[in-house]
């Protein structure tokens, strides 16, 4: 008999991409946890369908559901998750609820008091790449961001090799597709306003920024961050600019990736003289990374790209899911 | 002193459009009539900005409002049309309020009683290629709808001719960007629902259809429309099928096209070896036709495109405005 | 050991498509053929490599490629496919090469004479619903069109169940993504050109016109085809008009449809109350229909979807490569 | 009689573009100059037409055309200007050709010899806002690059008030809509490459960076400039990065651009809480700006927007002729 896995808020876009993962996994059979009801779209006959029931304590003992993904709003997740551990299940949490170390950033950044601060302390952060050896044991993952994961993927092994003058200031310019946003009725994320347009939505102010910074060795740096809206569906694309420290080029750099990432299966790096663009990554659970640097002045730019559905949320949950649960780590993501 | 036109629904797609063309009317000043508050999107420093006046009888008076253009849903048309006129104002419709020709169709079309029967009777169809003589002492216009503007002008004249079987029946497939849906927050109409998608949103039930057999000359004849959504934000492309009686074919299709449309100023014929496509009328008065002709069977595909916003709506009223006013039809709009 | 499928325009939209696909069916190994050598995209460490051999009969004999697919174009098609075959090789086709039944069909509608009659007499056209008994035997399969896959699926139930009055004609209004047209450089096909436009680039003169005819039972009745040009990817929509006979009504078209289906994988029926769209299907093999009638008039509109990259050519050619090796049907594709 | 303006390159995307704006000026009348025949898209009956004549110095004598578009490759654009300004035209060239201030930095930046050194000395850099007395006198004008234009308008005004830490180093994150790579064949710029992707196609070497600096005020400071192609047709947005010199903040920024471009027609600035987007500015003459500060470290990001075919090229050459001829600056671009 294959797992149960249980999927809260499956109508959102990284609920939904969840299930079509899910669908594909040997191993696994995905659940739709219901939470709150709504209409349905209608489906024509045929249509692939999933065991359904509620999101209660008691429905997941009895069905036995032994891993729950939680594709809701850091709210939400605050409030089901204790009942769902309670219940036997372990959780991966796809909202930024139990990401930050601290009740003060979560309170800072997210603008509302931590009413879970045993969990939050109790949750390992599941970016597989960093903090693998945590994860198959966790009760409670938090699931990264996608901003944070396409720039710790990208920032980290630099700053970890010492080539990053970090007095000089990151610059980490961000560009997501609407999917971001979540899925939802909104004069903001209408087709009319957001098709041949571009804009920037958050400068200096996003609440992904004290997940980097956190995660990818930068800490107390500057570290410049803004978020645009790509008039497309999916994929992020990050532009980071740093100045190297002395002794380093692109050469080395190109080292330091291929050295740190050689067995990893989902971060590629293209070779120095091309740079990745979302094509490369879409539908895809790999972060792919480019590097340029300016010889004469050390300045580097490495471009980072993820799938912001299946790296930057699904993929990397089911990725998680697999090292919890003892499944090899790319089962059903390649 | 240039004529004051005051503009209902100002931040509506139409009535957006509408202001953009007055700023460029030499002899016409928008003012916009606020009817219900909304929240403003920030605007920069040297934006250009109107008078903004309440949209009461005594304002409109009071400022010396000639015309007032109602960018507005039906039931609101209906409900200030009467006011305004009263008020001095002559008045252009942009919505369904008073096309129709009886009370009876707009129940059954529209789903709701008319609360204004005699103007429904006194208002003339602005569509000035067959209706110019009616528009220049009309009190209230109403603006033709986008997919009838489409459809009349490229099947009335082939019906006048008495080129088109109608016993055999017309489809008429029509395909529109998403502004046509109105300014709004829906889950129906959000990016990442419309984009990289194609749908069809009314089969055989349009509340446009009658519009059509009324003004087109096919009156009871089988008419089969269909209105599908482009991922798009404008343009409307119908491609309509019919079949001509013996004695008829490509070149006296062309021929009839020429002879109505030789001094229309908005109405263009491509040769019988192209047809047009949204981009040569986009952000246009323009309504351009092309027609192929199966000789062997007497099939006839004739393909029309306008600009929702502007031929289907705003400009055409820009277009009866100039007429009800005096000015030349062709102000503003070249 | 798994079977070795190989891939001749491996580089094109389908093939790209086709190796992707296969790259998750568990039973087939996709190998690259190289027809002509072309400048490579660059591909980052860890992209997935296929094994590349030239495309000769030595050596697919050698390397012992059990099946080829052709995605080229129809002249290659024909050069390509004897030398194959006679290698041992057995072939699908996704070009037109094989699909009409006559040389002379073939000249008329590709404008060329066809240069292996005796292949085309022997192909069998792989149309899995309509033809599943004389694909696992084939030597060489035509796989369909894309559009002709949309309008038989669509068509050829209600033919055969006498529900069209095929006197009436048949409308099939057709519009497709830019994929359709092939990956290649082309102001016609230039971003600019095709975004925030939509346009007919093919009327009553279509060649998948005679593929349709041959298959969906319409024979030689009228048949109006129109392609127009979406300004999205991946995707076909095709609405279909039609007058019904007698004694049926929306009911019995619903009826007929899913007696016919039942067993299908690969066909899904929408409830008569909604319709397809493009994202119901896209990325997936399945065809989705949906139907509407007016029970006054008797005329029918059924909507048709498929994605064309996938069960338009590289899923529909992989759902007969499983047929032609003896594996499941659905294996690879769900 | 109205002045004639010829254009050279009307088929491309900027040519076009000039064409349709001057079409609404009222003292110019646009001539059509033919350097290269090439095949004409089908137009319809009624289709606005312009004057034809080669581009030659007699036709450009004979017909007394007063100033010349150069809307064409660097290479061509030094071609021709010695020759139309022998025949008595006045020249805006909207190339590259006469940008830079040396045949060294050419040669290094374009990759190929200037070849009309004496006048890439006399020419005059085009950017109003910066070199408005310059201009009217000009014989030969070098309208600027869409990117230094967006760049340029936004860095000059805080560097001439001191307000920029320049050794600190000044990133310049550009993204273009894709009319920017001009209209031709070509696969990188197809439908089914761009659209739905987001790619970074020039780090650190792009040829428009030494035209920021030498207009910018930025000199040899360090600017890290990237380049990236947004899945639109029209449109460019550049965030900037910087640090602040002590003293400064966001509203002594904001003050600084108030009073700079106080008296500017296309110059706008958002108020400190909102920042522009595309839509605030496509097919306008505008550059709209916003600016946003970390008041704990001094970093400041500004936003600078402008439609990259009329403030970028066509709509920038319209104001510069404007002055050279002596017409209102404004004239046909509001």
């Amino acid at each position: 008999m294959r797992t149960r896995a249980g999927v809260v808020g499956f109508r959102g876009y990284s609920g939904a991409e969840l299930v079509a993962i899910l669908d594909r996994h040997p191993s696994v059979e995905p659940w739709l946890l219901e939470h709150r009801a709504a209409a349905e779209t209608p489906r024509p006959r045929g249509y692939r369908t999933h065991p359904r029931i509620p999101c209660t304590p008691e429905a997941v003992r009895q069905e036995k559901i032994e891993l729950v993904f939680l594709a809701t709003p850091p709210e939400v997740s605050m409030e089901l998750a204790p009942a769902l551990l309670e219940a036997g299940a372990r959780v991966v949490d796809i909202s930024g609820a139990f990401r930050l170390r601290t009740v003060e950033n979560y309170l800072k950044w997210y603008g509302g008091a931590h009413t879970q601060p045993s969990l939050l302390a109790e949750a390992v952060y599941g970016l597989p790449e960093f903090y693998r050896d945590r994860v198959p044991n966790a009760r409670l993952v938090a699931n990264p961001g996608c901003y944070p994961t396409a720039a710790n993927l990208a920032i980290r092994p630099l700053v970890e090799a010492g080539a990053v003058d970090r007095a000089a200031g990151i610059v980490c310019d961000a560009k997501s597709g609407a999917s971001g946003a979540g899925r939802k009725a909104s004069l903001q994320t209408s087709f009319c306003e957001v098709a041949g347009n571009f804009s920037v939505y958050s400068i200096l102010g996003h609440r992904h920024v004290p997940e980097v910074l956190q995660n990818s060795g930068l800490e107390d740096a500057e570290f410049s961050f803004t978020a645009h809206l790509l008039p497309i569906d999916r994929g992020i694309l990050e532009t980071i600019y740093c100045r190297l420290r002395p002794g380093h080029d692109a050469a080395s750099l190109v080292r330091i990736y291929e050295e740190r990432y050689r067995s990893e299966p989902f971060v590629r790096l293209f070779e120095p003289a091309h740079v990745p663009d979302l094509r490369s990554v879409c539908h895809t659970n790999y972060c792919d990374l480019g590097v340029k640097v300016d010889a004469a002045s050390g300045r580097a730019v490495v471009v980072s790209v993820i799938d912001n559905l299946v790296k930057g949320a699904a993929g990397q949950a089911v990725q998680n899911m697999n090292l919890m649960l003892g499944y090899p780590e790319t089962e059903g993501l390649l």
